[in-house]
């Protein structure tokens, strides 16, 4: 049994890796940390836990962690990560960071969307957690910053057709749409339920942070600087993210083309899913799953590209897909505690 | 394993009964059968389920099924069930009947609110199949009368207070509340998004069918005829139900003798959740879980006790229940299969 | 022109008095208050105005208000209301109080559910603002107390049945369900819309401060004490509120006589709508409107009559009736700004 | 008074009809057709309007309507509308068509779209009825084809820059998203509430009716063919419509540019608000509302322009501009009877 401990189970985030590792066969809550709620049993903040989970919050103690966990979930703010994650790396506990603090190869490209970088010397260890593309360098990780959940929903559909040259590195639109989720439960007006509620807006136009992510990405796989456009919008739902992105093509190309492209990477042990011609996502068919669903079009007459992207935000947007890299971290399967059987409403 | 068979796989409670039963550990999807969709295989209707599920459609072809399955549950409408269920009993396989067709042991009663009954002999011979009061007679029974959901969120908190005579048998209130998927997945204009949406309303107010179904219950554990008020509410939500009961006691009574007799008739290892004093349910609690919450408030000035319950209509109120009722038949764990654990949102 | 002044024009509240004053034919904005958006144009606050409404809001500055307005509605927190009352009183300064502070005869029961009052000479002068009942004392009012939402919704079924002695003033239950903007626009993890979103759950189960507000009143027109049940539950919806009331006959009475009881007090000029039986309100009938519909049934059996309304808080549970009650201290036709109709979605 | 009647009035475009001639200072409703309903008071249909709107649908007959009204709104399906529009047009009664069988000069276009043209001679007479940019004209029509809801939020922002060179004709991306009242009140799994709530996802991508419509207007004001890519989304909500559009500059240019452009085209007494840079639009800002709000972003970088628009479907979109042009073909100012104040909520 992997022993864990959940840093930050009080979150969102937290919360769904607190229920995800307690329906894991191979591993164990073994601690859970909350500033907030600390001397708390976490019952007594989310009461839907009653009778299945049994733990109480510690305050984070990087010392009295040491020996008991095996790896550790860092659901925490953005700058707190960097601050723990070289101790546990130390005491040999992988660490699988929620952050953006380890997303990055270039510290500039974090320092300029975040903040100083406190730990740079682990950027260059640490791998970046997008499941199905580096899952070999995940294997050997004991650091993954896993991505956020605008770029797995636009690298897991975009790099292959980058990679094998098939669409232009130029011109690449990415029109996103999340779920409110996504934004944490802290309190904010831009969450609160009658503000949210039957509005739909788009938000941080130009500007969002998880686009240097996204391109310093899609750069490396393309082998040349790669610059994207990129909206995006919140719905009035709690778990669902679509991307719907739209690229030129290099030369003209078909359906099946692009489908046997992205079939070389997404086998059907994956949790991509490759959707038949004329079928899109919806974010339904994907919640509460760690699936991305990847439909695609392309337009004869344009010879554009469209692709469309739906995951669960919670999940292979930040918990699942922590989970999933857990599980290759450790050498399991990396279905193990995933195979979350969706319904249909 | 048990072999079981989910006829009427392609509406809401049995889709829910393929998740489950997909997921389950002692039992398996042998057969899946749909008036509307026979030949198609269910993915094809339900996209959600694509890499998880793989079985066709079959019409319901009694004859063909025999020998290949041990157990099949009726998520068919009113009228049909009975039609079927004499035969699979018949050839030694187990009935689950989520219809209100063997719910009732007084066939006038079934008849004054359904139609003429073509079983009734059955009807002696079915147990009603809420699972936490009738469980040693389910664990004996070849055919089990799914309750309603209604009843279900209305009976686990009212029968052991009237049975143990806490309780008046007249006056009793249940304002009760269900979120739209208990009106199934058939088109009709009280379930099209934009009459649901923003809306909340009362409706079949004084005559439910659900009424003499509890009513028949409950004045077999008073032993005396008892007649409820009832009036159900729409939730513009998916899942989720709440009834808030109101109740006179027989004798002045406090939480603590309320809670006290309902662990006698609720143990840890149950699917009802007991409160503490203060808390009370909230539909988001038990969703995507098996869990019936109960919460209790007696008023000292008007010595009424409040009791409020909440269900998953689909799961206990359903088919959560009905898979824990095929566990009590097949001799297994109640809890097999419905380990579900819920998230915070 | 009516010169009228919105204090706290920022929250759920004050933004629909402005846009009430703002399309009434006989009334004007001379100004608006806010102590945290003081300076800003309404515009930046709520976008939605843009190019309907110019105003700028003012500290709250009782001198600089004197001579310019003629009446004042305070939609500002319980306390803070009863300080500035006195003033604008003094000045000949009509005043509508949304909160609680002027709704209680009762200084005592004030106190016991909120706070030590530091105007009670003004109690007696106060009016309470329930228009379809207490319409002709409003006429002469220069200070009303606007109900609470709760209170309209429950009163306006309740008090002509309790006057004329057709129910029993014992034994009423109210079960009452509320959208989320009743909560107010002020953050709290309780209105974060993962937190509410398909969630339907009871709060303050038993100690609802609007509770002694609605047995005060009742009780004077029993000329008895009245005490009643009530349990109110938080609806995922934005706007409406509907009531779902018990009530024991004191002799035996049919749905013919209870309507024309009810039709003697509400005429078709008021904004009561009884319904024809067998049809029930729904929250999204009175959505955008000052109506309160209300639809009764009487259960042969149980000799019960069961009374539902259906209101939308902001407007007849709030703005809406304050805006009412400003036409009658005015002289003015009562509908006057608020013949609002609804549309079918 | 401008006497008008509307057909189809049972629909929700047509029930949005009903509410705005009603509150309309210069129109009356005196007549309303339906087929389903014919007999029935509209009340009965949508008790919402009880005590406001007091009419009898009546079968569509034309010739009972002769003389009896000066304006008719065809709120109708496809086809149907062109069968009756020439009697109407004969009998100098106005004809404001909701359906899309005016909306194309070309007759070939709209048979690829939909079906054989019936009264292809009408086709030249009809106006299109974007009123802000074709208000001339409309002002001397008899025959306005109102514009489909994704038409006008797409067209609205694209068409100044179109005509005055400013964006590309090749490349243009419409990211649109749509409420569920756009699918109208007619039954369908696809409205079904349990399908659509707590989903998000494409439809009819690469095919929807409406980018003909659109790729007509456009090409005529570029004077060359206009191709443009479109997805179509569904919101989980019930009214609103957002377009993020996407378009390459012909020349390097700034926000400040742009503005200027749209600014010649939209003046102030329009429905169309133009935002301030960095402020984007909200459905939640529109709804209930005849607006179409404007937000545009220049990206420096690409040289992408990025235009985003709302309207709420159902207004704008559909009944509100409907009533707009009826405005100007009676020569009234067009803002009359649709002075719809929003709310904060």
């Amino acid at each position: 049994m992997i022993k864990t401990c959940i840093a930050g189970a009080t979150g969102y985030t937290g919360a769904e890796l607190v229920k995800l590792i307690s329906g894991h066969p191979d591993a164990e809550l073994t601690a859970v940390t909350s500033r907030s709620y600390a001397g708390q049993n976490l019952t007594d903040i989310f009461p839907a836990l009653r009778g299945m989970v049994d733990i109480t919050c510690e305050p984070m103690d990087i010392e009295s962690l040491k020996g008991r966990i095996d790896c550790v979930f860092l659901a925490l703010p953005h700058k707190v990560s960097m601050a723990y994650a070289p101790f546990f790396i130390e005491n040999n506990i992988k660490v699988i960071d929620l952050s953006a603090d380890f997303r990055f190869k270039n510290p500039k490209a974090y320092e300029a969307a975040y903040q100083t970088h406190t730990a740079p010397d682990l950027l260059d260890r640490a791998v970046y957690g997008l499941s199905e593309i580096y899952g070999d360098a995940i294997k050997q990780a004991d650091l993954v910053g896993n991505p956020g959940c605008y770029p797995t929903s636009l690298l897991l559909p975009l790099i292959p057709l980058i990679k094998e040259g098939m669409i232009s590195t130029r011109g690449i639109v990415s029109d996103s749409k999340s779920g409110v989720s996504g934004a944490g439960r802290a309190l904010s007006l831009s969450s609160h339920f009658c503000e949210v509620n039957e509005s739909f807006k788009p938000y941080k136009v130009g500007n969002h942070r998880h686009v240097p992510e996204m391109e310093e990405i899609l750069s490396s796989h393309a082998q040349e600087s790669v610059k994207i456009t990129f909206v995006p919008h919140l719905i009035p739902l709690t778990r669902g993210m679509v991307s719907t992105i739209y690229a030129e093509v290099t030369t003209p190309t078909s359906h099946e083309a692009v489908m046997k492209t992205l079939k070389q990477y997404y086998r059907p042990d994956s949790f991509v899913r490759l959707l038949p011609q004329g079928q899109f996502p919806d974010t339904a068919h994907v919640r509460g799953t760690n699936f991305c669903d990847i439909g695609v079009h392309v337009d004869p007459d344009s010879q554009r590209i469209i692709l469309i992207s739906a995951i669960d935000n919670i999940l292979k947007g930040a918990a699942g897909q922590a989970v999933q890299n857990m599980n290759l971290m450790f050498g399991i399967n990396q279905r193990r505690g995933l195979e979350l059987i969706p319904g249909a409403i």
